[in-house]
């Protein structure tokens, strides 16, 4: 008996130490992810030749980035946070999530008010894990996936998942075991520590959109992007110590507005030419650049570059309507791209996104097949060696695809597929193709679909990135065939429609119109 | 076609609705810890006629809690805190999780030196759910099982489940979506808010036991079992908010060493005639008893108490040994029981316990049938309404039983059952029956086994709870039985036992000496 005994010892013993080799090689994740930042806020050129805003701004840690990974040139994700950062962490489109507008408080909606249309009753208590809360997307998540696998999960930033009062404003709730300043909002008071991040003197919260959790840098002139970025190496010099691998989430209230000046670089930026308001936000989004340099160093530093996979991502296009924050006509901040934030233009939806994952992308790559905002969620926990096939997200469907194959040159998960957008809302600042609307990407091909108007566009999107050349008139055809597959996708997914109020009627689907 | 698909959604909604309603009907659950509260450190008699002590101490609200539900007469947990906490939260014995000392830094032991003995290589990094991490078990979480059902899940106080720079240490490791103030920490610096609870005036830690996360209330004069409370009850308020059945874990700091006084009660413990010790004591005692009135309040108050399972356990027996916080001979303070925190004799691991399960227990009830620390994991999983034949506990073992059978009067689950302690330890005050043994207990019987010394005391506890007429000479039968079944079992679980020095060779199981 003796030597099976011995044998089986051996074998249990070198089963452990396989599943240590395995945890330990696994790779440590950041998601960098980005508030607002449209295509072209960066020095980086997503298109084939730079743009004058690549010339404007200076994010030389992207530059570093992009120079040892893969940029993707048709990266997609909503037009506004909320939907977004649910799909995201759900895997599911916006169109079945039915969290098509930004969300804040419990039970009530952000929409603006509008004479003739009713709003759909869409979820704006955001998502939750579990039912029992109206309004609300009960899905995975990505993260508890990564948690339950043997990953270490931190969340540095904004959340923004859950409305107040919800359960899922909590980033513990999605599966993150460390939350540094996540929380319901989806814009803060201030960048400014001289103004606590949105509390007056005594620490009381003197805005909805204060930013929780920051104290120890009150008063001590740390703009919040350096202040959320030291807590991310905090933490990462914790996870270190842990011996597990990790995810960093580094959601950035950067770079959403108000555009306070990043005093580190403003003036530079001034010196530069640059006008107060420009200067400012190129110096916001400086900031956030630093922030991304200074996690490549921590990488490098702490011998982890090898095994750390680096997603840069921004959620939606950057502000190019109201007028307020930005010089320029409006609508042309996102230039080439037509519109901004808000907006099914590719200017609203289109954004900057660089994927470094050693071994597997090559330096200076570039992919100009189109993802989407979904597909984050398999991508990732494929990334991170969780068997898909394995895997049932937790009895829940997922509408992502992973893209890895366009990694790794073994597929294209893009062609013939489908991209989706629903937005039957109203977001409070009017623009091209903003509000009460929907949209298709198939191939070359998007046509935009106003619910209130009846109205149709039809661009061919590799030959005209800036759709000026509306196809609705001379492609019949096409427009036939995206109206009846985006109908056909929006009824399956479940989708919201607005309606009209004179009749109390939903008004009509892309394809019961002409 | 028509009919059937509006039968479809009809059972879909009847699906969702009663979903709903099942989540809305499961229990709220209280988990009310405290540390190192011996057996009769209350004015709840766990004997049939009150004691001294009973006397003494002055616990209304645990009163009023057993007068509503049932009093557990033969609760045990392990003879110190990290075993019991490991055991709690796993379901898993100390024998097997091997945790079997307090645990603090990482990779380094708390035992204290012995010339003879060499301490076996236990688990001093406590428990984990990942692997990856030397001398560690890697167990599951009933924790995790409540949040992953759809409870939400709050952790107030001590945690003490991993060491520091361990993922273990992190209460949401656990599956907790709120933590206030727990950490590696087994005991804590101070209870006044005067030393903000282990901080110099610039907020710097003094002592590895200082409490993080009570910023608050430094210098407000609360009392930490007062602000741990307030804590909760806040807590408790969100969790109503959000409509889901909740978890808190209610784990207090109290009545850990050092013995401060808490100022609310001292002066009347002084005035009725007890000692400045015994005072100290008595407001340690209260204040943790005025936590539970407080929460018995809220649930009231909130119309939850129909609804609310709460449960009352401590983590071992009273401190008896070292004599410097106590009146009396040493290893008398949990008279009848004798010694204390640390032994395996009765007054360190039989604790007071109590459970409220409104329409389960019937009021002023009394269960005097033994249960075990371990046993609280399946418990509360099936008083949660989590099916036990269909958790598999993420792929983990667990030994515990559920006791909800006693609760119920549908079985004795503890008819001839064996509870099982293992200590190879050297904890650091001596005792009786404190360092390197074992014990069994089995119906009346209990048998412990010094490793070192070979002695083996054999007791009745149904007839003398004391433990005072050791019947090993005179039933040699018994105590060949027992030492069978406790050196099988240890050695089933993969106990660990000290070796010694001189030798290097292990110590002898309790089946291997007469």
């Amino acid at each position: 008996m003796k030597p099976i005994a011995l044998t089986m010892t051996i074998a249990a013993t070198s089963l452990a130490a396989n599943m240590h080799a395995a945890q330990q090689q696994r790779p440590n994740i950041i998601l960098f992810m980005v508030d607002d930042m449209g295509w072209q806020d960066t020095s980086v050129p997503f298109t084939d030749t730079p743009t004058p805003y690549n010339r404007m701004f200076q994010t030389p840690a992207m530059e570093r980035l992009a120079a040892s990974g893969m940029k993707f040139t048709q990266a997609y994700a909503c037009a506004i946070s909320s939907p977004s950062r649910c799909s995201l962490f759900t895997g599911v489109n916006a169109a079945r999530h039915g969290v098509t507008n930004w969300t804040l408080l419990r039970d009530q909606t952000t929409d603006e008010p509008c004479d003739s249309i009713i709003i759909p009753d869409w979820n704006y208590n955001g998502i939750q894990r579990v039912p029992g809360i109206n309004n609300t997307f009960v899905g995975p998540s990505f993260v508890q996936e990564l948690k339950d696998s043997g990953y270490h999960t931190i969340h540095v930033g904004k959340a923004h998942l859950g409305a107040f009062d919800t359960p899922g404003e909590n980033p513990h709730h999605w599966g993150f075991e460390v939350n540094v300043a996540g929380s319901a909002i989806g814009g803060l008071a201030t960048y400014l520590s001289e103004r606590r991040y949105g509390h007056d003197e005594d620490g009381n919260p003197t805005s909805r959109f204060a930013v929780e959790g920051l104290e120890k840098y009150w008063n001590t002139g740390t703009f919040i992007t350096e202040a959320l970025t030291q807590e991310a190496i905090s933490e990462l010099d914790r996870a270190k110590r842990y011996g597990q691998p990790w995810f960093l989430y580094m959601a950035h209230y950067a770079v959403h507005v108000p555009i306070d000046r990043d005093t580190r670089f403003y003036q530079k930026h001034l010196d530069r030419g640059l006008s107060p308001r420009e200067a400012a936000y190129a110096s916001l989004v400086e900031g956030m650049d630093k922030s991304l340099g200074d996690l490549l160093d921590w990488v490098e530093k702490n011998g982890e570059a090898d095994n750390t996979i680096i997603i840069f991502m921004s959620d939606n296009g950057g502000l190019a309507a109201g007028g307020q924050w930005r010089d320029g006509d409006l609508h042309t901040q996102n230039s080439p791209l037509y519109s901004g934030k808000g907006s099914l233009h590719e200017g609203g939806i289109r954004v900057p996104m660089i994927v470094r994952w050693p071994g597997h992308t090559t330096p200076a790559a570039r992919c100009d097949n189109y993802v989407m905002i979904e597909d984050f969620y398999p991508t990732i926990t494929q990334m991170a060696g969780i068997d898909p096939d394995k895997s049932t997200h937790y009895g829940h469907r997922i509408d992502g695809r992973s893209f890895v194959p366009l990694i790794d040159g073994t597929g294209d998960p893009s062609a013939d597929r489908p991209l989706i957008w629903n937005f039957p809302n109203v977001w409070g600042l009017p623009g091209p193709a903003i509000d009460l609307n929907c949209a298709i990407r198939k191939n070359q091909w998007k046509l935009i679909y106003n619910y209130a108007t009846g109205r149709k566009q039809l661009y061919d999107i590799n030959a005209d990135i800036s759709e000026k050349n509306d196809l609705s008139a001379s492609r019949p055809d096409i427009v036939r065939t995206l109206s009846a597959e985006l109908g056909d996708s929006l009824r399956s997914a479940g989708a919201m429609r607005p309606l009209l109020k004179r009749t109390g009627k939903p008004l009509p689907w892309p394809d019961e119109t002409r």
